[in-house]
């Protein structure tokens, strides 16, 4: 990196750090968000206030132009829902339980049946459809606490949440019940996508980690059986959007550096981490901008992405909009692993390109933003690899991710206004050195 | 570092991790410290029950000796105190404050005073005696947000708790009334260690973010007064204990590895971050090295501190009984910067040290643990410098510290348990890694 201009973007980094740090909107554009709109599940009447108000904060942050990109996305609802556990003999216990997103209830019936453990897929691949009929099978998979990147925790353990519901099915089995996909020591549960491939749907649901240990213990002992009341189902398919603000490119405006979060969040909680934090902190890249009165050379596009959780259909929407437009997709990079402090931005990318990036390392490093060694990108982001577009994520600290992930616990309250705008910082920087420095 | 003992100390690494990360023990003593002592001011009866309770989790934990070292600590006490703020007209609004520690109060007696605001120390020195006399002084120093290392922002705005009552006082102002050393987005006031020098002791408080910002504004219209009453005064000298677990060195027993936290906490919030997380993971270090059947080659302790907070006495006191104990103070290590994500160690000792401490790094990049190039010990080793021992810090991440630091807020659900087991596991290794190959 010649010294030169690493000093004058050294010093541009500091404008942008300090400018955030003491003025930044993102906090309270987020508690905007979690407090008077609340949990958005696509679909859902607050994903559309969440749409409307996407769009005033993106003309308030002093975008060019602000608009909606319609997507059509599936409408899920839980409705009432409750689980009783037999923790001692004919004595029913209701516990906290969550059903999986997308997942059929017991259409409001009661169901009543056996619960049958399994420890893994290899356990349960052993039991034939005889023993497993009419029963609900217990996945109780536990999340690998040793795992220090929490997010390959989450992509050993997802696994049951996403097939496990489908193969129990196949046997022939009334319903599923998972131990949640938590790192949590707690007893909250945690929602999140399931699809039942081909498989029959039979209702499928989560139970935090405190009650699956109870569980787990009880079915050592003796037979335990449990009832299901649930009312969740897949309603129809509505009208919805993502949210763009742009600054225009100076010299190549049909050239598009685009980077979001998703609007869209579970239908429990504040979606405050996963992923209101990753809107607020792209809202916060473009005011930042042009606060700094920085003239992109390429196009700067912030996209508030609906429909992330259950069906990625407006990553989807996005990424043939660009074919449609013939506009030219030449970046993107998505902040969705939670608003914690920042640690480093991950990379998937040719090697050249990644090259150039790891080489701004230095001017990060004063942030404490040090790892640029990770593969990573993001979902919302990913349906862009069919143009072979370069993609980065935002990579936070992950040890309080998978505690809160698709909880009730996923509020305001747990977010820092100084982690938080730090990586509104991380992402701004980024973003400005793509634009001024990787394309020359 | 020679390959073949890097292999091997790797593979030990993820033992202690593994260890920690499943069966820690440091988030269930936290929060039995918390929720069972609460706060723990030195001199008080909690911090007597936190010295039994920590006596006996060093037993626990598996320590070869684990004993109580007597220390004389100053008892301070607070008291019922009420500030209110004329923010209308004859309209006084009692608001949160503080009475900063060690200061005096105002002997339940009723103080109505005028203020007066200065941003910072050379507005203060543009003022003579005639115009402060009878008033109370409001010291308005902001904390510099835009610094990342949130330390350095604490050592700057710091100087305002330490320093503004005895400067005040020596120009006869009647009481002082600081702006909290606060990164805080809201209204907690912090309290913290002050001192009158030879001044008079005048009444020294704090007040939250948001009351300042209020007070300056409406002091920006016009004249406003305050009515002060406190109790707070230092009481008497009181027997205090440094608690202390060991692992008796195999070939050096008199050589000393030190590492721990501190305590003793101020008198409110349940001091979780500031210091509970340094005495939980320094515990949590004996166990572990227990556990592992790992020999020490040279003495390895644990010391919870007593007295950090408003004197010192404990580190002091340490460091006086190696000399009378005629044992080898070879290396200290502290814990006292909160209970968050590890992001580095930081050092304290001669060059050539240092280096081979850096070239551990390799070994700690896997957990995250990154920075080795900051300076930094800590307040209850620094008795050590005059030993000449090599001193290091556990660096956790600093975004939320000075959010909660000595406030109510610093209790135990602010602490993430994988944050915390992380910062237990670096202190594990590193302490490991001296024993084994700093002295080779």
């Amino acid at each position: 990196m010649p010294s030169a201009w690493a000093q004058q973007d050294a010093l541009q980094f500091k404008q942008f750090s300090n400018e955030i740090l003491w003025n930044g909107k993102c906090y309270s554009d987020l508690k905007e968000l979690c407090k008077g709109i609340g949990n958005r599940l696509s679909g859902s009447a607050a994903a559309s206030k969440a749409v409307a108000w996407g769009l005033n904060k993106m003309k308030a942050a002093g975008a060019d132009t602000a608009y909606l990109q319609p997507v059509l996305v599936p409408h899920w609802v839980r409705g009432k829902e409750q689980l009783q556990l037999e923790f001692a003999t004919n004595k029913f216990e209701t516990v906290p339980m969550l059903s999986l997103g997308n997942s059929q209830g017991t259409n409001g019936k009661l169901l009543h049946a056996k619960i049958i453990m399994v420890r893994n897929f290899a356990e349960f691949e052993q039991l034939d459809s005889n023993q497993i009929k009419g029963a609900i099978v217990f996945f109780n998979y536990k999340f690998k606490q040793d795992l220090v990147n929490t997010f390959e925790g989450y992509g050993d353990a997802g696994q049951y949440r996403w097939k496990s519901p489908s193969m129990a099915s196949e046997k022939h089995a009334a319903a599923v019940i998972i131990r949640s996909i938590s790192t949590g020591a707690d007893d909250y549960p945690h929602t999140g996508a399931m699809g039942y491939r081909n498989a029959k749907a039979i209702p499928a649901i989560a139970i935090g980690n405190e009650t699956a240990d109870r569980l787990e213990k009880e079915l050592a002992k003796r037979s335990v059986e449990a009832k299901l009341i649930s009312n969740c189902k897949m309603v129809d398919t509505v009208l919805s959007y993502n949210v763009i603000g742009e600054l225009k490119g100076s010299t190549y405006p049909k050239q598009i550096i685009t980077f979001g979060g998703h609007l869209d969040s579970w239908d429990v909680g504040e979606g405050a981490h996963d992923d209101g934090a990753g809107c607020v902190q792209s809202i916060e890249v473009i005011r930042t901008l042009k606060q700094q009165h920085i003239k992109p050379i390429h196009t700067i596009r912030a996209v508030l992405f609906m429909n992330e959780e259950n069906g990625l259909r407006g990553g989807n929407a996005y990424a043939d909009s660009l074919i449609a437009r013939k506009e030219q997709a030449i970046f993107a990079m998505e902040s969705d692993a939670g608003g914690f402090s920042p640690r480093g931005i991950g990379f998937e990318m040719n090697d050249s390109l990644k090259a150039i990036c790891k080489s701004w390392k230095p001017l990060f490093e004063p942030y404490n933003i040090y790892d640029f060694d990770k593969e990573e990108g993001g979902a919302d982001i990913s349906p862009l690899k069919k143009l072979t577009t370069p993609l980065a994520g935002l990579l936070p600290d992950p040890q309080r991710y998978f505690d809160l992930h698709h909880t009730n616990k996923d509020v305001f309250e747990e977010v820092s206004h100084r982690e938080l705008k730090l990586g509104a910082f991380a992402m701004t920087a980024f973003i400005y050195m793509v634009d001024q420095h990787l394309f020359k």
